[in-house]
């Protein structure tokens, strides 16, 4: 479980634990990161040059698995709604960004060194160094945290090492020109949210999405592609009305406690709450919707003590890897923190224009504003906030202005699909024809992310109708989605070659093909074998494939 | 036309003439740029900061675009074909990989300063910058490029400035610790050249594609989108034996004097020159399949001066842009050249084994090793290479290990998008109802890389039947393309709003559609109706989406 910190500045940041391996697990990590090597899915960067830790690089299989995820959760967050707008922001970025987001002042990792050794450490990691170092001989001073866990010398005071890369933009080397690579998408979206506004027709309540790198320079890196120097982000920031513009608006707030539909279409009428709620239910179906059963990850609300102070709620969704469990996503309510910073930061006004919502303030005579107000001030000041402000927030909201609050569902790209090769990855023992034990490495992957969709086989490779018919068929699949061609050995082992691919349709083409135009497919999972057309496997296919 | 300058230490190194804009071209460039912000396709980066010189974001309607373009290129070059795998490699590697490929010691611009103004310039670009200022007032020593063009003050030695972006990777500041941004995602694929052969069961001649950002610290990022700091790439780098492998092989290598068919399958016997000029062909089928007629386009093969010194040939596919005519693609035959530099500087032989070549040679007694060998010599000795050299590669050869040369085809993302935005804007004069002059901006996209591939408005909004139909239409077609609902203002101006986002077609649903399940298809270019039946337009559409 990740612990937070919040930070004075504003960003989110979060230090992460890294749990020491038990063996088991790391075995298990060891066969799936030996298989993802074999097939093609991921290798070392760099590695004919000694690698660079912390940077994975997707071989032919890796890079289908990320695109075809990508483009799952394009589909599912954008392009299969009306009320999310695209975006493909620069990796660069105006350095001001990072001092209105907090990231430029306190995204940090407090950092030690041993005064004897010269070892730099993660101040809040020496407890593992601890850990791993007990198998191994004892450090000097055994049992204290305040010694070098590799000599026991003493160490420097922690102090704050800022996780952005930093580069310089144009031809001149100086602090004026100092830019930096963004650490999170997110942070693009609000800056261009005036822009998106304007010119995708849409209108509060909206949201935008943005996929693409982020770079963060850890300290140690750790647990394959879990924890990257550069990784890939999939985040959506769902602007919505303040709960008080939701009040005057409708007259009242839908709040979880009403118990509202959150499978329906949405509502114009919620509150915070339940639009958080919504993007935590949505967040999962998609998980489901690729590969991650329910039951297979854990919901964690935080606690009030553990939320930054401008978050109202933030929900991780968790997953047990195998050296652990660790947040897969994270959904929070961040309340109108970021795009202040930003109006604050920037001085463009940051608010949007809400006519119904300025045509249902007219409609209140001088005494119910009052009262509006004095209520809003009465709420605003038990959360520790200014009475004054407060009113003239509620005089903005009668003009139809406000600063949209916002829902963040944050996805990695590399951990989810990570954790969708553990969720996949299978030795299962059957037996052979002779009895004899017989292993076969699968991947259980859901048609929708396998990289490869379907394989197509002659089963006799000198039967020359045989192999027009299966190159036919291998000409027209190919222009719809990802298929290979296998002619290479027995059916068995071209099976076993596709099993672990996790390739979840296997075309034989054979004597009887030639003569009905049916062939067999064979199902990955169960192994079971049917004959069909063309037609009823493209049916079965594309329903499979859609979401 | 770019000027290129071949260096010694290796890269291929561009110097880019930027050719001062034309007033009328550049308000062409102007009224498609505003469209462009307008409609959400491309704004400036960190906008509301001031902006950042040569770095552009892409809205709701450019990334569609963007992803449309690279999807394309994805089928056309990888899922499309048997013999290219992907790869997605990160783009901070090992800093090894620029001292190989030349780019640490070469990749750079010859900056000059004045020693009065201290103005910065590339030394290039002062031809440009007299044009430019020979419409306003006189530098002081006019004529002369020599001097100041701002104040006619006396100029430093032009000195090189490298062209990639600089970053730490880890804690510590240190000269060991640099690392760069990549300058292209070429040196990726070379990298990974042996583990990519190792685990995609591909053998020579096979190519390895890939997609990304490239970034590079441009001195004058110039004209839009064209020349940007932060931009995407899509490369391919084909291996091929080299021809004296294919002689040994075939008895014979394939030139072009032979008039192979360069539409059909690829042949064995291909030697590099006719590879190159398939390649040539394939960019132009792609670049007509997404929208740019061949005429459009200009195919420059470079002089045998203009090449760098391992290049065998470079074609250049050029277009016309508004600010003059500039590279869109290249296509170079670059020999062994960077495969054999990676061997050099990482220590790990970069050579294939090919079993039927070495099954080809072991056929051949002594005096005919011998007299393959003398012919190679003289070949290579006739070229300005050793003599021993060339033995050394036979006798490898006989063994069936050479290092495979390379055919690459490279194109940009962004200014392939910037030709096809070009391409397609126009401002049509149409005649109104009552004969008046009316102005219709479209888009002529072609259906493949549209944005939105159609749009669906229900006739009359009150109508509840015709609601129901064009929203189950809508659901059913969001499901496998992206697409648009419009229900807000008359049905000729939601053609418009189409038109001007380049939407191929416009479903209108009436009150026939409620009686008999047809409605009407508007096309974009011809604006011709024609009413149709869902499957009649699912047809449809996948043809003119397939590849």
């Amino acid at each position: 479980m990740p612990a937070k910190a919040a930070c004075a500045g504003g960003g989110e940041i979060m230090i992460y634990y890294s749990p020491v391996m038990a063996e088991e697990n790391k075995s298990s990590l060891d066969a799936l990161s030996a298989l993802a090597k074999r097939r093609g899915f991921i290798y070392h960067s760099s590695e004919i040059y000694g690698g660079m830790p912390g940077f994975w690089d997707y071989g032919p299989l890796g890079c289908e698995l990320k695109q075809n995820v990508k483009a799952a959760w394009w589909q599912f967050t954008v392009r299969g709604r009306e009320d999310v707008a695209g975006l493909d922001a620069t990796i660069i970025m105006h350095p001001k960004i990072w001092k209105a987001s907090g990231h430029l002042d306190t995204f940090a990792d407090p950092m030690t060194m041993c005064k004897d050794c010269k070892k730099l450490m993660r101040a809040d990691q020496i407890k593992d160094i601890y850990a791993e170092q007990r198998k191994k001989p004892q450090p000097k001073v055994p049992g204290s945290d305040f010694f070098c866990p590799h000599c026991g010398g003493e160490l420097t005071e922690p102090k704050p090492f800022n996780l952005m890369f930093k580069t310089i933009v144009g031809p001149i080397d100086d602090p004026s020109n100092v830019a930096y690579l963004r650490p999170e998408t997110a942070q693009a979206i609000f800056a261009q949210f005036l822009n998106v506004l304007a010119t995708s027709r849409q209108a509060v309540p909206f949201g935008i999405a943005q996929m693409g790198k982020s770079f963060r320079n850890e300290v140690t890196p750790r647990n394959y592609i879990f924890r990257s120097r550069e990784f890939e982000q999939m985040e959506l920031e769902f602007f919505i009305r303040p709960d008080e513009a939701v009040e005057l608006l409708h007259g009242h707030v839908v709040t979880l406690a009403d118990n509202p539909d959150l499978n329906g279409p949405v509502q114009d009428d919620w509150g915070w709450e339940v639009w958080h709620k919504y993007w935590v239910e949505q967040r999962k179906k998609f998980l489901n919707a690729v590969g991650l059963p329910t039951e297979r990850f854990v919901e964690y609300w935080q606690k009030p003590d553990e939320l930054a102070h401008y978050a109202r709620a933030c929900v991780d969704i968790e997953y047990d890897f195998p050296f652990g469990r660790q947040e897969l996503e994270g959904i929070a309510a961040r309340s109108d923190f970021d795009l202040t910073q930003h109006q604050k930061h920037s001085g463009v006004p940051q608010t949007v224009f809400d006519d119904p919502l300025k045509q249902a303030a007219k409609k209140l005579d001088d005494a119910a504003k009052a009262a509006f107000i004095a209520k809003v001030q009465a709420d605003w000041v038990a959360r520790g906030k200014d009475a004054l402000a407060a009113e003239k927030f509620c005089r903005d909201l009668f003009d139809g202005k406000y600063v949209p609050h916002v829902i963040e569902p944050s996805a990695g790209v590399d951990r989810l699909m990570l954790a969708l090769l553990c969720e996949a990855y299978e030795e299962q023992t059957l037996k052979d024809e002779k009895g004899k034990d017989d292993v076969r490495t699968v991947l259980h992957f859901s048609p929708k992310v396998a990289p490869v969709k379907a394989a197509i086989f002659p089963l006799i490779k000198k039967d020359e109708a045989q192999m027009k018919f299966a190159r036919d068929l291998f000409e027209k699949l190919r222009r719809k989605v990802n298929v290979q061609w296998d002619v290479s050995g027995a059916i068995g082992r071209r099976y076993r070659r596709q099993d672990e691919a996790g390739t979840p349709w296997c075309i034989t083409v054979d004597a009887q093909t030639v003569e009905d135009g049916t062939f067999t497919v064979r199902e990955r999972d169960s192994m079971a074998q049917t004959r069909m057309t063309y037609e009823q496997f493209l049916a079965m296919m594309y329903a499979a494939l859609e979401f």
